[in-house]
């Protein structure tokens, strides 16, 4: 496949993934090239690398207004939740109860699932129909026998930021360990553990403009919690495995960047964001929007193409990459589970498209998609698909 | 540190960890630029990063004599021992009986200290005092009751060579499952899981001129195992998280050289390594080695410098970098614990200093090398240290 025929789609998929920002691949080379030694060394390349992992642990718990003592390097958000949540069930004697909200990301739901197959009993709250959970529906789910309440900060599909502060306050009145999943907000509004006042928080690399195979798990002073993988002792001995220096590294110069970037990005890509959504409503008036309105990331719009099925719609908008959130089971295609526990109808849902803006995205990109959107719309219904 | 201070030094600590080769980081570099996509994706971004794994997936299963569909790509070697020892273990209804060595790396040794917690036997068979498992001695280990036999390909510290066919012959009569650590093998001398007969075997990235932060697992057609970390359903199934698409690009292209440069490289390198010894030698009469001369990696010379500790020798030997093998305690400094298996003394066992040679390794190298440590050793001795 040739480079041309990638970068002249239109991106819009930054839920699914982000490009590494150029001054993070800057911070990375060195590391790639000539400073590879081993942090576990005592020579110097193993000093150098050593220092790299300490900046960015700085970096890290900079942007989230943790302490560098407090993050813990994985290697990507799965392993992270994975640590977060069957670390601190492995501290307990006996199954006890997870309480979550039903539109998790499958970092969540899996270990959840294992938990529930050795006996733990898993609670999970519905969102109302504009994607947020309410804490009233948590609070009447909280008991004294909660372990740990999961909550995902914002959600990948949709965008609707949860209220994760007032649910960490109530979990922490029953005795429990609050985690929440933030590899879909942190780089897209702020995102500060002492404000959501959770004791331990997901970091995805890669999509926050660092790369692939590398993330972090916030783990609050005091916090209870084991290794899920075992081996020497890295990580404060959460996490063993000579680390990913070079991706690291990446890690905390693009949390610094995005530090640096988030309130003048946030503004422009919701303006973008906006922008897309009218000129798409402009064409397609019953076009509907996906999750509340308000209380959703920036960056995100899920909309439901009315008339039409969102993977068709796409192959046929061939300069737009994007995403539907469906998933293909048996040969039949399911739409996103998340808009379906909205209340939405399936055949309905089948028309949804997540476009997800970034910080590369421009009013350019935002104009020339919602053009190839709307004709690719018009193509589709017009040629008859129910 | 300035970049000068360590490309400086001479660098003999290959099995610690290698530098990326120009071509795998050429490799790697459009993956980490425009080629950034989800491989879960659809669109062509997504596609196009697919490929890139798809295509590193054969070059792993090349360079082993495996399929393609054999390979499970993770973040490190330490990830895929644990996939390995306990992936099985989990597909087990009770508590199990596991055969090792006792000279293993913690990402055995500590997967195996986990499932002892949860009621399984760990048989650890020392070696004999080369350095080598005796086949007879696995041979008396075994029994119906053996669930697991992991047994390194070879040592990390001394580079000895196991007997891992005629122990994986062995263990299949009776009806275990075989697994490798060839993290250290791999790239130095040929490694077929074919002519090792296990099911199971430990790739690590960056022993391997590839980055740190990959891994993969060989698993063979047929091997019951379960995935250790929880998400969605990448790698079969076995490994959740969105994929290291560069890291997992540059370990394929890694693989694809170490094929076309072993059969030369290795000979090259054993005679630098043996080159070493004899410089040193001439001058330290009395200098020892640690393990087998003859059954070991090309690469690997550990060597026991007399009356002097070997962390006080590398210190004094500013130029070289390379590694002791001794661990610190609560202040005390222990020996390389395989080099008290061995049966050596810990007062003599801690002159241990491990020389590891790679592919940038030169005669250069090796003669400065030589002069650096000797004259450290000298001077060093001559100050009287007991």
């Amino acid at each position: 496949m040739s480079p041309e025929r990638t970068t002249d789609a239109i991106y819009l998929d930054f839920n699914a993934t982000t490009p590494i920002l150029p001054e993070v691949l800057d911070a990375m080379l060195p590391y790639l090239r000539e400073g590879f030694g081993n942090p576990s060394s005592d020579h110097a390349q193993g000093i150098r690398a050593r220092e790299g992992v300490e900046l960015a642990r700085g970096q890290v718990a900079a942007l989230i207004g943790g302490s560098a003592n407090e993050i813990v390097f994985t290697s990507c958000a799965t392993e992270s939740s994975n640590l977060a949540i069957r670390g601190v069930a492995a501290t307990r004697a006996a199954p006890g109860r997870v309480v979550t909200s039903s539109i998790e990301h499958p970092a969540t739901t899996s270990p959840c699932a294992e938990l529930e197959a050795r006996g733990w009993t898993i609670t999970r709250v519905r969102p109302r129909s504009n994607g947020v959970v309410d804490v009233s529906d948590i609070e009447q789910a909280l008991g004294p026998d909660v372990a740990i309440v999961t909550l995902m900060h914002a959600n990948n599909e949709i965008g609707t930021i949860q209220p994760v502060g007032d649910v960490a306050t109530r979990a922490h009145a029953v005795g429990a360990v609050v985690h929440t999943d933030a590899a879909q907000s942190i780089g897209k509004i702020p995102v500060r553990v002492d404000d959501l006042g959770v004791d331990l928080l997901t970091i995805a690399g890669h999509k926050l403009y660092a790369p692939k195979g590398v993330g972090a798990l916030y783990v609050r002073h005091g916090t209870v919690i084991q290794p899920v993988l075992r081996g020497a002792g890295q990580e404060h001995g959460l996490r063993p495995g000579t680390e990913n220096v070079a991706s690291i590294v990446g890690l905390g110069r693009a949390c610094e960047l995005a530090g640096e970037r988030l309130a003048t990005e946030r503004v422009r890509i919701r303006q973008l964001r906006d922008q897309l959504w009218e000129r798409l409503r402009a064409v397609i008036p019953d076009l509907a929007m996906n999750g509340d309105p308000e209380r959703r990331l920036p960056n995100t719009l899920s909309v439901r193409f009315p008339r039409v099925d969102g993977a068709r719609l796409l192959a046929a908008a061939r300069g737009v990459a994007a995403s539907t959130g469906s998933a293909c089971h048996s040969g039949e295609v399911l739409p996103p589970d998340v808009v379906v526990q909205l209340g939405v109808d399936p055949t309905s849902a089948l028309g949804t498209v997540r476009l997800s803006l970034g910080f590369t995205t421009t009013i350019d990109h935002v104009t020339r998609a919602a053009d190839a959107l709307t004709s690719a719309w018009q193509a589709v219904t017009r040629g008859g698909m129910a």
